[in-house]
């Protein structure tokens, strides 16, 4: 690992060796994804970062909810097209291709949500994380009403504000530090 | 706690009884503050998230850093400033008014940090954290080298990019659930 | 006066000694707001300008109208907001707590007025007063109908447009200028 | 003068018959101008609104300033073009078509003031008009440094922030309001 | 034709001697409209490329189509000033002058067409044309259904649709290459 | 070919049978491409657009020029990429993939091209492309000299701006109409 092109353009070399605990957890990311993402590495010269980051990332992406898993995914390719961020489009993009099993619904995200052929429900949800994107500070009831019209709870709700929220803010860290997604996603799942 | 006026637009009722842990923190809160943050009580419902989230601010906004306790909230100041995030101004403006103590340098940097008078190092680290606002895609390595250039280091950087990622996240998920800031803020530091 | 900080960027020294009737003006205006506000003081370096500023200033803010004086103040400080002009969100705001006799009214408008719980009246003249700020061009009759709708005379819809357009004049001069808000101003009806 | 089309979409007809100075006036603008603009018309149903729309308006683009008439034109076509505005980009581009005698400088401001073949002083005026329209929050002393640079006192650049401050207000107030041009300015000078 | 001023800010010069082909269809340019237009020129470096533009532009321009000349010069028009396109705007300005008989018109739709009277059928089409110029990523179909609700076939939407994408391509090709209008155009239908 | 789906969302059947001559055009698609590419079928329903569109795009992606065909399809994604046009993201992202035999650089031009690593010239190019897709009213004699100085001609200038204008008009009509990519594109090249 040691002469691998580092994951940001920031001199943050990774703790060596890592902790027992967070060395284990890489090994189960190479085991289940074939790889560590690029984004664990970035954080893993700090553990204590490492892990505030794994934590709310496995609370929002994994954690039982209203939404599905595609669903989060799709959320995080949306957000990640309106800010442009390449680490996320690429990561996140091959995550909608995998679970819902439609290359075509993962580049529609990653290119223009507006042209996918989605139901109320998810075209309702895209368009609150987009508009939470775009224009938060004009978010009303209206518009939270208008998810529990397509269904949500307003549990549901807050997962979806919560998800929008973090793929704002990792899109921004990743395009700041210049975050390169590892090259294994590329050719996944198309 | 039962009658007063709930801390989002969604109905999600903090667990009741708390947790001894949470209670414990939300004591101390009380204590130190004079009361519990409402995002604290927002995110209550559901305590996993609750301390992931509170993982993930204690380490951003309180850990050792490069970055002063104040330039952290300087930082949450303008991003939430060009979010127009309602809860986050009047939270984290009071910050900047207490750490600060300057009053008009925490209006400023509310209302426009453009007029404020900063030092090069501060300037540039607000100007970055804009960037990575408004147009986080278009940052590239001379966007970081200007933060170099007035004396912060790569891990300072991280430091800068992650508060200001933060604060793009709470700034959105603040708005999309008409998150209210606690009455106490207001008065204080003026 | 003569060593105090001067209004404005620009080396422009008011009138020495002033005419007797600005003097009169001005020792109105330290009577009951204690103090000459800096964007007199600003124009003061030609008395013609001064007295073309103020007569205008008076007829839209003080004179007869069907919008009351807290609601014209109301529209200046959400074109202030928008444009994020800080004299004018400081001086302002101060006078929307006043009147108001509520300092997070004051807040909420500086900050994003979305967030204030308004009537449809209030509501619809802010509306159109931010429209007029950011999208001028493409107002018509519909929008004009609305306030109407609202209970709006077309003389109020005049005093209503030309309040907004005031205060787009102002704010720009006061950023071009670099225009201070009196220090009295920040604690005042807290 | 009873029959003719309002000057705007609002119904508010002037006062009738005009005080005799307001009706001097008029006259007069009949016998220079061939007509009496639509903007005094609209202001006439309120005489203490028209002397101070008039007394703003003559201070500004009248009276003795280290910038010429012409100039004064110049930035009152490009702050409106930016503006979109109808009503002043049709009598305020008749003025710059009269007098620089260059019908295509005139048509150039309207359109698009970029192609424009000008030199450093008028450029650099503009460019600050400009950028007080779209961008006022952003000036800085580098802005006011620039028009020195190219020649302009601190006099003249408060000229020039106010006439750029004052279209910001009459191009909203006249699209507010539907202001209809007079016909004669469209034949005008070409 | 040696001596004068190039058509754009190139150094392009035209084939000499042109093909008879095309000094024929110059020769009838000037014969039909007293000038041969400088886009002519400006491609007539290269004859394969001036033909390819022509094809082009005649068949969408003169073509037979449910959309009339003037409702073809009138999106070109309205296309051009969101872009701000001065080659266009003049030229195709003078043509909507010409065909409506109605100078107000053209000027209306250069400076800002939101303040035309325009009976639903043409406001429609205008208003497409506008979304397509600056969000078409946000067309959908009900942008298209308004169409045929006010009465244009999917042929018609076809021809709204390649005008106003033709002069979002010739806009954009004019303002990099600084392309002139002819001095001609400017004065002609007033 | 005719239960197909559709190519765009208008109704506008091609010509059946087709011209000898498109028949041909349309075989050695299928010979060399495997496919008909939609945006000649949509095109199919009148013969003389057709030619127009293909006459104008062979010239300007095929014609001899001082940019390779890679760099024209970068200009493509580029544009498109900004346009956020499905089908030709699609289309032009398949293409760069082909040509440049890189198909992370065809994902880092559709997504974001600011994090591709490229020389001054193509940097350059696609900067130019990327202006005037996005503000090409503000093109000035200096953006032109830019790419002079990292080595174009005029003649490459006036090529860069042409594929940069024929994709600002392609992508608006993709856009307007719906026009679907064909399925072929999507795992080609990965």
């Amino acid at each position: 690992m040691t002469t691998e092109t580092p994951p940001t353009a920031l001199d943050l070399p990774m703790v060596d060796p890592l902790p027992e605990e967070t060395q284990k957890y890489f090994d189960i990311c190479v085991e289940k994804l074939g790889m560590v993402p690029n984004v664990l590495k970035a954080n893993a010269f700090d553990i204590a970062k490492l892990n505030a980051f794994t934590g709310m990332y496995n609370d929002l992406m994994l954690a039982e909810s209203g939404l599905s898993k595609l669903e989060r995914e799709m959320i995080a390719v949306v957000v990640s097209s309106i800010n442009r961020c390449f680490y996320c489009l690429v990561a996140h993009g091959a995550a909608v291709r995998q679970l819902s099993g439609n290359p075509q619904l993962g580049e529609m995200l990653v290119m223009n949500y507006h042209v996918a052929p989605l139901d109320a429900r998810q075209r309702g949800m895209l368009d609150f994380a987009a508009k939470m994107t775009t224009a938060s500070a004009t978010i009303e009831e209206a518009d939270r009403q208008a998810l529990r019209d397509v269904g949500f709870s307003d549990r549901d709700i807050w997962d979806i504000a919560n998800v929008a929220g973090f793929f704002n803010m990792s899109n921004r860290v990743a395009s700041a530090t210049a975050m390169r997604p590892n090259d294994e996603y590329h050719a996944q799942f198309r």
